[in-house]
């Protein structure tokens, strides 16, 4: 494997990304395959500064600082951790990327999505994910798991009505591009997510079958 | 006055905008205008703490990351400071603006005007200033004076070639907009500069003559 491979996981809070990030870099370990696993907002020491300013619960900020809160983080993430490591061959698992933005600061907050679009592809400079994961489910199903992980930032604050929209926002977007976005029930057991996924990444070489 | 009067300073560092936007309120004050002075990055807390980010000179960051961040303090600093006084009808005097931003991170780093231009004018929603004001002046002459104060950032230890580009940067841009971008010799005294600004102001129906 020569170029690497960027494969995001997005969707609501609670639908086990972390877990499956986890299991499918062990899954890549076991094959002898390096991954590096990394997070939106994140990733350098700048971009976490940033993430702590962007998720401080806080602050009050309008949409499009939000916005380009996380296109800054995005920038620095991309050229220093997901493209060296895609020029080193290796596979890159990130928990979310420019779909979330999509979502949250487009679909949700009200900015227009081509304008969300297009300063996405100026943070990432074009990047796009070859597979985007999206665990899936009712946000109503997912409340009991999140509110026991005793772990609440400013955007878990927001409430039901807030992580349907959301939901609504990304299943949109696996409309649009189907063949990249992969809906996957979030409601499975964890075994049966990652029996999902590695079926999708083998359906696209980058496991053998 | 119904609709307020967006005045902006610009220069290289050293210049003497503080100065003079503390003299120029003052001269509004003494003629009954209120006014708003503020300052870029920064005037409200989110903004603040961006500007904390942007200006640590213990982070490195990319020249597209800086610009996020200088925007995203741009659109809390739009919305909640500038627009309310200007609708309050207020003159705002504010230290920096999308011509700073033109300039360092467009001529200076290297991204494209046109993409700095239109990212701008996201952040701002549009908004312009009525007058600009560039204190403007041979950063070596300039030099003496700006390392008694002390006072270093980031922006301000890369040196007098990085100075000298800003300062070529800045004359671009009164080149392309000679009515609005006024260009003064800072090297002048702060009373000469002031008597200067006040026949600009003048002139445009801001002050009676």
């Amino acid at each position: 494997m020569q170029q690497g491979y960027f494969i995001t996981l997005e969707g609501v809070d609670g639908g086990g990304k972390t877990t499956q990030i986890q299991r499918l870099a062990a899954a890549f370990a076991a094959r002898g395959i390096d991954t590096v696993t990394t997070r939106e907002p994140g990733g350098t020491v700048a971009a976490e500064h940033i993430r702590d300013v962007v998720l401080d619960k806080d602050l009050t900020m309008n949409a499009r600082t939000e916005l380009l809160l996380y296109l800054a983080a995005r920038a620095e993430h991309v050229d220093h951790v997901v493209r060296p490591a895609l020029a080193a061959g290796k596979v890159v698992l990130c928990d979310r990327f420019s779909d979330s933005t999509m979502v949250y600061q487009g679909f949700v907050r009200g900015i227009p999505l081509d304008q969300v679009a297009s300063l996405c592809d100026f943070a990432s400079q074009g990047l796009r994910p070859d597979l985007t994961i999206l665990l899936d489910a009712d946000p109503k199903d997912l409340l009991a798991r999140r509110t026991q992980r005793h772990v609440e930032d400013r955007l878990e604050l927001e409430g039901l009505a807030f992580q349907e929209k959301v939901r609504e926002g990304f299943l949109a977007l696996a409309r649009r591009e189907p063949q990249r976005i992969c809906v996957l029930d979030a409601l499975q057991t964890a075994g049966a997510i990652q029996t999902e996924i590695l079926t999708e990444v083998k359906k696209r070489g980058i496991l053998p079958r």
